[in-house]
């Protein structure tokens, strides 16, 4: 609810917006300095940015994250919980999982920042998959979500924090943004069809890669403590998100991640046997806001 | 912040659950009355859902939103704002719009709510595309959103919250289902390679999409000031959304969500004017909570 009425003016600057138009990506690209530049983009419209600031008065300096998403994270949660698969389906969900955790381990041996930033990349794909696919499954058949869009979206924004934050500890190489790219393509086609398919397999897939998660971050923590990896200040990023306090270090991040893949755990299990009582997840409330 | 500790007691549930998973979509489907079953999943995972209550301690009772997602509307934005198109890639945005509305205006109409109801089910699609897309791009390129895959689910939930509301007015026949089913599928196809190949046209159609949908609406408000539909009392879930007075009207709905649209629209032709000075989104701060 920022909006600034330009009236009369805004009809010539469209004109002279359409013209600059016609010459795009030249001297503008890139950013930086182009401050004023941008002032003109936003007034053009209307859309002002909100001030937003912090409990303390200072400004607030996130724009891909506001205050109101941050929060403590229920680091008191169960790590060991474990879904034991007896079905065949399960089953399988589990040896897939075991199956992609080899090649990993060989790909980043001990290199567990590393590991984590390259793997929060993946880890923020199902959630926006799932999500979607709930999203438009709810236009289609007029049905309510029972907050499960909401809740997919917010697993995958939690990941998208996570790969945010490992970015500031890990900078990734050439060779590994190619990786990436090409990982997330599969991935991406892969997780939609098992979706489409069998929503309650890809719940339990993912559950079961929350688990090796968990049991990856203690493994970091591991290396934390014997000093094979350096326990650098936290980045500000994730204190601000976590709400740590000011001195945290790398090894206060880990404990906080490894509590939210705990509650990724939960939620996607959770789902999956929501579908195995031959129910729709929108008959059980989702759980938002669930950290 | 929510869980229960079931320590022991999870790993008998845990094979239960698994077993009655094997008999699936049997008897349990369908819902209704299966509260205490609810309870079962519920507990087995720790994810319990909060307990939400109103401002008057009254508790909630919607599961798609919540209370810190309803807004009032802001009714003054000028609806009149044009972008008025010169270069190629507006005037083709343009046409694609016009020449849209025409099969829609025959099939409709002056079943305006029949026709409100049908379009948001494709108008919840761009935001979704446009997030998802960007999210991937984000964890792909490791960069920050500047907020704006957050701005466009918001529309995405917006619009379908549209939907819900219209949903309660007016009911979808056999044929209407089949119809939205096979435009979704169009639609969503079409969006997507527009905004790999063109965000900035992408963004440029939605504008104008929100411009005709402003119009739809004010045909709508004249018909129902006419008296040729009938204002009957708003829905409950549009009064708890947009924080209505309890004894509004279809009317004061179908102005609310025209102020959506207004908003829809300075956001999209915003993002499309980015593009056109040779940035990225993420250069400029996106405008969230932008009601
Ligand atoms: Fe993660
Ligand atoms: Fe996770
Ligand atoms: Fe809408
Ligand atoms: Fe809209």
């Amino acid at each position: 609810a920022s909006t600034l009425a330009l009236g009369e003016k805004h009809q010539d600057q469209d004109d002279e917006m359409a013209e600059s138009g016609g010459s795009s990506g030249g001297a503008a690209a890139g950013g930086g300095g182009g401050n004023d530049n941008n002032k003109e983009i936003m007034s053009y419209w209307g859309v002002e940015p909100a001030k937003i600031t912090r409990e303390d008065g200072s400004e607030w300096r996130w724009n891909c994250f506001r205050p109101w998403e941050t929060y403590k994270a229920d680091v008191s949660i169960d790590l060991d919980k474990h879904h034991v698969p007896t079905t065949f389906l399960d089953k399988m969900a589990y040896w897939t999982v075991k199956a992609l955790r080899f090649p990993t381990d060989v790909f980043f041996q001990r290199r567990y920042g590393c590991r984590a930033m390259m793997l929060e990349t993946v880890a923020a794909v199902p959630g926006m998959v799932g999500g979607m696919l709930l999203h438009c499954k709810s236009l289609r058949r007029f049905e309510h979500s029972g907050g499960w869009i909401k809740a997919l979206l917010e697993e995958a924004e939690n990941e998208r924090m996570h790969l945010m934050t490992f970015m500031e500890v890990s900078q990734p190489r050439w060779y590994e943004r190619a990786l990436v790219f090409t990982v997330q393509g599969v991935f991406f086609n892969a997780y939609f069809l098992t979706y489409l398919i069998s929503p309650k397999m890809a719940h339990r897939v993912v559950g079961y890669l929350e688990e090796e998660a968990i049991h990856s971050y203690t493994e970091f923590l591991k290396e934390l403590d014997k000093g094979n990896i350096e326990n650098v200040p936290a980045p500000a990023i994730a204190i601000d998100y976590w709400r740590l306090p000011p001195n945290s270090t790398l090894r206060d991040v880990v404990v906080v991640v490894r509590a939210d893949e705990a509650h990724h755990r939960d939620v996607n299990h959770f789902a999956s046997d929501i579908h195995y009582q031959g129910r729709e997840l929108n008959e059980a409330p989702a759980p938002i806001g669930y950290h």
